[in-house]
């Protein structure tokens, strides 16, 4: 079974967390979020007001808490709306 | 009787709940929410600005606290719009 | 004298109340709202944005926060905006 | 001289206030507002997104908080939007 | 100089305060506030979605805490949008 | 080099302040912030919703809030939306 | 590899910090935030409601709190909508 997102959604396979910490507290140097990596899986017909840019393969940047996650077949994913995308790599 | 959503709203059966917890306290790995499934039972015309594209019989995802419960002639359902539903497993 | 909602309104008498509470504290199993069920009265001429699909006569359900009561020759109304009913029992 | 409400705004005359309290505290049984009877006196030209439908003469109901109070030649009106009022009498 | 206000702005000289207290906390008796009076000295040249009503010379009502103040040549003034006053009288 | 405000922004130089305090707390008499003022030294290109009337040379009045501080060859300038002058001395 | 932006989004590459700070707390003199300045680097395709201005190797000053930061082979980036910048210098 393959999971459709609806409308302007994407379904995004997120990259293996890079960012480890051992034993300590991070003080991050400023307060702002650095975006993930991920591949888009699948995406959504878009809606009147959102045309999709987005297709499967894509590697894409998005925010830290973007989207919801999503287990299927013992993998996990992300969906989120394509405006929550903020960057392809290309 | 039928229950027939108004506007953009879907009618929603959800699956049976697999996430158990045995006497204890989950502490989640992340504060992002899981989606729920289920099977779309009825939905409305559609509105000037969502039109419809699930139907009967789908399979969907919804955020965990998209919707409305209702019950109605002894079952249990969620009625949400259309756009709370994230996914279709198609 | 007849109530005539304005706008994008609908005059709801609701069905009479069956969840009742015999000496003791309900603690429901979830956090969400039950819709509530009665019986359409009126309707506006609707608006715009908004058309009327509900008729005098539709048993309806509705949020339980929904609208705003109004009392009218003895008997106690709903007056809310069409939007806020989820579902019409057909 | 009159008073002419602007745009989408009625001119209102309250009823005389019905619901009096004597010597002691109402424990209201909802927290639901209850709206308030009055008679228009006066209509705006309505807005592009708001055509009139309201007109002088008019008996409506409108909610607790709705619109600004205004004392005019020893008289006590309120003025509020069209669409603050939820329904006409007729 | 002249003050020409923006889009739709409307150039508003107060009327002398009538409500004065001598000594003494007001307790109002509803938590309404009335809308005072004023003078159109200037209006702007309206906006693609609020087309001037108002004109220099119109006696207006607005809201306790509309506008902007604004001292020019001695004077007070008010400035406020279009939308801010609620009534003409005429 | 100069400075070329984005879409329905101007670059304003404000006026030498006036409002002086020696020694002491201003207690202002209203709650009502009074706008300041200053000359327009570039302006945008407009957006589809906003036209640009504002010219370099007008002498406007702004909200005291309003806009960005900005540093530039040594002056200071403020950059503001057009929105956000509320007149012009003309 | 190449970081492409989104929809209205630019990339910008910020110039290296001026405002150094040794061994204090700065106080500053007005609660305003001052813009930074960078390099557009790379810019989205735009959308229906922002078409795109801004291009590459155009000197740009955007608010200190715009934009999510992102770094890619060793060096540091800012993404933000196009909106978010203020000015571009030329």
């Amino acid at each position: 079974m393959k999971i459709q997102p609806l409308a302007d959604r994407v379904l995004i396979e997120p990259a293996a967390a890079e960012e480890k910490t051992i034993g300590g507290i991070i003080i991050p140097d400023t307060a702002k979020e650095k975006p993930l990596q991920g591949t888009v899986v699948a995406v959504g017909h878009g809606t009147k007001d959102e045309e999709m840019v987005l297709k499967a393969g894509d590697t894409v940047l998005y925010g830290k808490y973007a989207g919801t996650e999503l287990e299927h077949e013992g993998k996990k994913y992300l969906i989120m709306r394509q405006s929550d995308v903020v960057a392809v790599l290309a």
